[in-house]
């Protein structure tokens, strides 16, 4: 039997030092972490981005990742979609008591391989424990800074009619992995979460054109969801075509058997671009050489009619409006 | 019966949209937070603080306070520690299915309040939803930045033989009022939490001296804790006198009354400073003027014996050892 979480890891006594010290740091540590102070202090110029996401994942382990992946990826995915390079990362555990401490040093290994792989320090960060059956094993929160370079002004409120709507590659797989892992489906072609940090590829992006209009990770409520955002925040409308949406053969697959449509189905590695046809080629290109966006396809564009609505041409020619999902699509899917 | 929180409040669908908009968001909206992106955009030059905290205090309502107001403080106060003008702030929760929206609303109101009295903008969030019996009833993390302004550099590791100790009012008030709430105490001298913004308060300390070497609010595990932490950091000893350490008489009886310490008691709105012993009057002075320190007094001082811990003149001539607290206190205090 593995050592567990007890309580009293939580309660700022020798125990959470311990904790903290044996655990958590030393996988994580960097010269601003060190300080053992209550707040990082940072040297920074310019206009930064800020933001913060809880994870409440369930399972905590899945197939492509886990909660701790998935948090670092998370942040750091919302800072790039603001046009910023990610920086510095917080780290906040609501742990259950009786969570095994080898399951916590596994998520910590991770979070260390996916800080080095977006090149971010992890500089600020707390441990709470709660009694068991008050919680689900691990929740964690991240907050992000990130660094607005490009002087570009990307924002969802940003698509133009004419813009040109790329996609990074096939929809649903994070969504599908952490469901079938949930419910012990036995997929004939397995889903594994798309998670990754794409901090890299929207660099890259920045870097080939000036006029990308609006970045986003279609994460819960899936592609929908984000395309209705942007038809809403810009006030324009959104026509996208069926056939170019890529879905691999799992995720269609479950679908079909679950009754779900892959457009409501989370991402957590994907992103969304509106930018203008003169760069959409440029733009594209650059991504295609980047690994997590082989995939990048040109799905659509941003329109003058049916403003603030997402209207989709199907496989066999009709259309049909894409709306918000309503209810519950997969609950705790980050 | 009021509304209650569904799990489809938390999916990234429409429902997730009302609640942002209609209960969330109207009571802290600011011209950052309506661009809806997934990061905040923020101008800033220097030197930066950054800090994250969880809180699962429990229950959400107690004495003097409930889980929105201490978010708010416990993050304003941990940058106001490292020497920082606190100024946006990151709003993450946590709900359990079936919370009355009621309470949640109530929530918001002093979150607003109290970002208000301290001066913070709340700049970002993010909302998730998890099932009943998966969290208990509403945790909030809130992450912040400030601006280190003074040029100063404050740290727990900056304690300097011969500096006085200062401490801002009586201490285990927080931890008490949670506490009695939580297991119905019925005491004859009520306690009310201390919890509250520190930012200007330290804001005065700092315009009267540059001779402010450590700050720190002793939170979990009291201020035990804290003087224990500045100790080993500092590689310094820590003499205090047990007679000058204000504690309320509903502390002291209900304390006397369940077998605890009130020195590993959290605090919430209290602050403990060393400073040069040259400053140390005009910091005290200063200090005083303030609503949250009328009754700040030097508790001890700064030594080169006895290198790493704390040592406690208690109130019969002999003296103790103040060591780390070891097990639970009280758990779920914050």
């Amino acid at each position: 039997m593995g050592e567990k979480i007890l309580l009293a890891h939580g309660s700022g006594s020798r125990l959470s030092h311990d904790l903290i010290s044996k655990v958590l740091a030393p996988s994580i540590m960097n010269p601003v972490l060190a300080r053992m102070d209550d707040s990082a202090v940072l040297n920074m110029s310019g206009k930064l981005a800020f933001t913060t996401d809880s994870y409440v994942v369930n399972p905590i382990f899945f197939p492509g990742g886990h909660i701790g992946r998935l948090a670092v990826c998370g942040t750091v995915n919302d800072l790039s979609m603001s046009g910023a390079r990610p920086l510095y990362i917080s780290l906040a555990l609501i742990i259950e008591e009786g969570l095994d401490i080898d399951d916590l040093r596994q998520v910590m290994a991770s979070v260390k391989d996916t800080a080095v792989e977006a090149g971010v320090q992890i500089v600020t960060g707390d441990t709470k424990v709660v009694d068991h059956g008050k919680a689900d094993r691990l929740f964690i929160n991240t907050s992000g800074i990130g660094l607005i370079e490009y002087g570009t002004d990307i924002s969802g409120s940003n698509a133009r009619p004419g813009d040109k709507i790329i996609l990074s590659g096939g929809i649903g797989e994070h969504g599908m992995a952490v469901m079938s892992q949930r419910e012990g489906l036995h997929l004939s072609l397995p889903v594994t979460s798309d998670c990754a940090p794409l901090n890299h590829l929207v660099s890259v992006m920045l870097s080939v054109s000036k006029n990308i209009h609006s970045l986003r990770d279609p994460t819960r409520g899936g592609l929908a969801s984000t395309l209705n955002e942007f038809a809403k925040q810009s006030d324009v409308g959104i026509t996208i075509e069926e056939d170019k949406i890529p879905v691999c053969d799992g995720v269609r697959g479950a679908c079909e058997l679950l009754g779900l449509d892959p457009l409501y189905i989370a991402n957590e590695g994907k992103l969304v671009a509106t930018v203008t046809e003169v760069d959409s080629g440029k733009v594209l290109s650059a991504m295609k050489k980047n690994k997590y966006a082989r995939q990048a396809v040109v799905i659509g564009e941003v329109t003058t009619e049916h403003r603030g609505r997402v209207v989709m041409k199907t496989s066999i020619g009709s259309s049909r409006i894409v709306d918000m999902p309503v209810g519950e699509i997969l609950p705790r899917i980050c």
